[in-house]
């Protein structure tokens, strides 16, 4: 387990979405809302596991984010009704959807705090595989914006996607630290490829990115809040 | 004008869309399409318009990119029909817009022999205001993808977009020099901050792209084809 300085770190980064501010219950909320267009049709549950299969079957072609989001939800809107539905559902769908793209940013605690103790003595970066206007948006409204030298967007996160990321920023495995709430995406790949990662878990994960089993590796830690790894970093 | 060798030069960037490989036909014929979809509303130019309104309005909101456009067109044909439109149009519409996410790739003349040149002497990025999953599938499929560094995605081409990427870049305006088909995206921003800039025409440009004065700049030349850039660049 991670617990001593990191020497040689240059880079920080953190993904974005319930780790510097809230999303996944904005989404479950949303979904709660779609369930409820659709309850004439199936049972909620079926309906949960209708749009998510697909989610994840538009994935390869559509990628993450909130546009790719909407589409699947028309597009189950459509399959699980048989094509029976009415246009004013769909415009509600969209109507959902736009709501999503505008929820306010509310911060995750230890956030402001951490970002302002790291700030100036490594580079900061936001890694995500969001939509990098969502992103851009959520990071000025939240005020954050001041503290990362850039966004990184990745079309994914998995592997390759974080060997890509480290030649784009021109640095080796042992000198990028990676924070997140997704194992799957944000720890495992790191780890893989020689880097450090820690887990900062939230309350709730999309089914996707969920993993069955414990995470051990020198270069890792699991913390319960954020503000937990300045001792990692000498501050 | 820009003729002589740029001294001190680090970073290329080339625009994607048009410039490295042909795009805006193929939203052309899905516009087509489209206006065949509605046309017992209202007249093509009619549904054109209603279109690029709904688009524009919805840039903000969505970004560039072809989710934003299948959306668009979803909104709009609930909009022309005054919601009397069939679920199977709507069907049809996210069937094109796949279609059109799953085109072939088509390099433009000369693409490939001025990056072959470039390559291992600048450091080529391609900086585009696509979607990062279109345009990563699109370099991987035309096979072009070995000759860059990375993508720099953008969610607009202003220039305090330019500003982000020449600072992530970690360069001076005067290492970096920007190709691209559209005067007001690719050159115009780039040469207000101090950068070089060439513009390559393509046969037809987005409305929303369309400039209507001339461009005079010391670091700015016009080229009918991407290989008249070489020259400049001590090739």
């Amino acid at each position: 387990m991670l617990n001593n300085k990191i020497p040689n770190l240059k880079v920080i980064a953190f993904d974005a979405d319930d780790t510097l501010f809230v999303n996944e219950p904005y989404f479950q909320e949303t979904e709660e809302k779609f369930c409820g267009l659709m309850r004439d049709y199936l049972s909620h549950q079926d309906i949960s596991q209708e749009l998510f299969r697909i989610e994840i079957d538009n994935l390869k072609i559509y990628g993450y984010g909130i546009k790719a989001y909407i589409l699947s939800m028309i597009e189950a809107a459509m399959k699980i009704s048989n094509n029976t539905i009415s246009v004013e559902v769909i415009e509600k769908i969209i109507e959902y959807g736009k709501e999503l793209l505008d929820k306010p940013i509310e911060l995750l605690d230890g956030v402001e705090e951490t970002l302002q103790t790291l700030h100036g003595k490594y580079k900061l970066v936001v890694a995500t595989k969001g939509d990098l206007l969502d992103q851009r948006r959520k990071l000025h409204n939240s005020g954050l914006g001041k503290y990362f030298h850039h966004i990184e967007v990745m079309s994914d996160k998995q592997e390759q996607d974080y060997a890509d990321l480290l030649k784009r920023l021109e640095i080796k495995p042992e000198e990028f630290f990676m924070i997140g709430n997704s194992l799957k995406s944000d720890v495992l790949p790191v780890l893989a490829l020689g880097g450090y990662a820690v887990h900062i878990p939230f309350h709730t994960t999309w089914a996707h990115e969920k993993i069955d089993h414990k995470v051990e590796h020198k270069n890792f830690a699991a913390f319960e809040k954020i503000t937990d790894i300045l001792p990692l970093l000498g501050t």
